[in-house]
């Protein structure tokens, strides 16, 4: 069976690199030859990370899609524009479509499945999210049986790695930031992972098999990173909590929650212990209860596992001639909760004038909007300032907010130096 | 379609109720109405867990097995010789099989599928490893592109609750052990669980799939946990180690390994958080890198889920007419390599008698055996008595265990009160 891919780079490499290697287990699992015979790339004297001996170059889009011996399309040229273009062509050729491309399914995915539906061919994008780890698979198939009540992830790895850094190194975010750009972990313009873009785009695509419902990715609520200190991080971690960059998806009666922001998660949270580049979801099923996938979110090799594991499922779907083995979830989209609705704990530090009185007026202005407090720290007086750290209980964001406009009026305030939610303990 | 069950138990009435409760999704989600007619029951008037109108209760396992209108047979009756026989019948009339049986298939599962290929039926059992954790597709589907290297698994939630119990609220095993069978968690028998039998069921289908060969489970070495006590498990901490029940299957160019015994797993490795009832398993892939799945490995929504995670799959599956979508790896057995060839690093506890030069004389064995230590605690003195504890490097158990006798042979060791494997800092 003969395979085309749309891009050479870090995964398609990775991509040819196993099919190269496991040539021989590959075909006993599938009964069939698979072979990675053309490559459409950009410049064709740039030099490959593998040996491509077989595989023909081309800088010519219709030599690849349009190729009648190529049964199966790997794109994994990323970019959203070209990619949907040939992978509608693609799928209008007969071909069976594998992805890596989530920026692309976030935004068209309804539009391409539903073309997908219609030509009775299949898009598999197991890759799209959480590199090598398993979810797309597990949310169709294993978890079907559940009404999924909430997903949890660590689904950035560049993010997760800086925050890493800055907890077990005690670094500051700018030197946790260059080290990651050092280590590759980083792209030189990281905004889209800092801000948390790259996470809301896997959300919305776990978020549409989770819930049953077309996401529009615009409507997830986004925080960035760069506003964490080293000095929260060595807060949280005295009040027993480690900062994460969670995106997080609910279903309540109100309708979906969905978000990405710095959370801090308690310690003993299976979420807290997912370190450095390594990405994990978690989710709570209403049989199957919690359930986590661990492991490695990005790489050339680990998302280029899950690039071919779905070839090989085209592989033996085009064997048992199944033309559309699962029907995508195109439901309609439902209600989303605004954030000023969502109940959250929040984690508060604040610098105030060194004076007798001055917590006194913070509890009243929380008292007054009926918000009570967790925990309190005040410490590291130094040159008439005093910081102090404050976690809640459960509050509405709107009538937090209302309690923090009071807080920053207060005369004795020298400033709200930060504000982050607070995951439950499970 | 119509679902016949052979056992209407804990897992039975699981499956029944997820059934039940989302009936609507699951319609949504296969485009067919589901649902459980007939129920093979051993006393037809116990009472259930579950309300089971709709559904004909029957002690003649013809009229379940032979019933023309079922397509599909749901066995979670458990025991082997019944269990097998019915599912032979059943895959003879012509039903797609679904099982909870880890004790059935890790016997026959290879005489199973056999059978199951010839008629073209599937038999699907992700319920018999890790109640409702994914596993079982994961293997054949998600890292299907990958040679797996290493198998971990904390996979009988029974001993896994007794040795966190032991670690969390400093029990004494049998203190452990009184309370898991008073929660549930443990059976009144608990042999098979402690023993490591059950766990070693499970690594044998797990490894099966992971590394392509037939696993004769009678040559899963097998260690109990009785043995570990608190001391053990405090020493451990102090060392920077939790002491787990894992299954491991490795491959390497000698041949497979595979064992269940206590081991002590540094404090920072994923499997060591895993607390309580929790299972989870801890992968190797040679794309993929290190993966873990976690979650509730028994009970009976969770097993539930995953028993009717397979349904909808078999629903789809005729739905999409395919007769046999994936054949199961019947491929031969592969060499096993004997345990006395395995390295690894040991935990060794022992009594001494406090007088100078007994640490020197131990310290010696060691050195002519060409092993040497780790970590070093000696303490704990009473009564003349010291207690010295070691971590070696890395050993082939033959080795070590001959350095162990000429130690139980020194006049000033009082006795060796336990040995422990390491895991390998990842």
């Amino acid at each position: 069976m003969k395979i085309g891919l749309l891009g050479l780079g870090t995964v398609g490499c990775g991509a040819v690199e196993i099919i190269q290697k496991n040539q021989r287990d590959i075909k006993g699992k599938t009964g069939t030859d698979i072979q990675v015979t053309k490559a459409l790339v950009r410049d064709l004297n740039q030099p490959r990370l593998v040996p491509i001996e077989g595989i023909e170059l081309t800088t010519n889009p219709q030599a690849v899609l349009a190729d009648p011996e190529i049964d199966i399309i790997v794109e994994v040229m990323g970019g959203v524009t070209l990619a949907k273009d040939y992978i509608i062509q693609a799928l209008q050729n007969g071909k069976y479509v594998v992805t890596a491309n989530k920026d692309l399914l976030a935004q068209y995915g309804k539009e391409l499945f539903e073309i997908a539906s219609l030509v009775k061919r299949n898009i598999y994008y197991e890759a799209s999210v959480g590199g090598g780890i398993p979810l797309i698979r597990p949310f169709k198939h294993c978890l079907a049986a559940n009404r999924i009540k909430s997903v949890m992830g660590i689904i950035n790895g560049t993010t997760n790695f800086i925050l890493t850094q800055m907890s077990v190194a005690e670094k500051e975010f700018k030197d946790a930031l260059e080290e990651a750009q050092a280590k590759g972990f980083a792209e030189q313009d990281p905004s889209s992972d800092l801000e948390g873009r790259d996470a809301a785009y896997k959300l919305a695509i776990l978020s549409s098999l989770a819930f049953n419902s077309k996401i529009d990715v615009s409507k997830v609520y986004t925080e960035s990173i760069t506003k964490i200190s080293l000095r929260d991080i060595m807060y949280a971690k005295e009040l027993g909590f480690a900062i994460k960059l969670l995106a997080i998806g609910e279903e309540t009666d109100a309708g979906l929650s969905l978000r990405v922001h710095p959370t801090l998660v308690p310690e003993a949270h299976p979420l807290a212990t997912v370190h450095n580049e390594f990405n994990a979801l978690y989710l709570q099923g209403d049989a199957v209860g919690e359930v986590m996938f661990y492991g490695r979110g990005a790489g050339s090799l680990p998302t280029g596992s899950a690039v071919v594991s779905d070839i090989i499922d085209v592989v033996r779907n085009i064997n048992h001639q199944v033309d559309n083995g699962i029907l995508e979830t195109t439901f309609p989209s439902k209600p989303l909760v605004p954030m000023e609705e969502k109940v959250s704990r929040f984690y508060v530090r604040m610098k105030a004038t060194d004076e007798h009185g001055v917590f006194g007026s913070v509890a009243t202005v929380f008292g007054d909007e009926q918000i009570s407090l967790d925990m309190i720290l005040q410490k590291r007086r130094d040159f008439n300032v005093a910081e102090i750290v404050l976690v809640t209980h459960d509050v509405k964001e709107a009538q937090f907010n209302r309690a923090l406009c009071k807080i920053q009026s207060l005369v004795s305030i020298r400033n709200l130096s930060n504000v982050i939610r607070v995951l439950e303990r499970s």
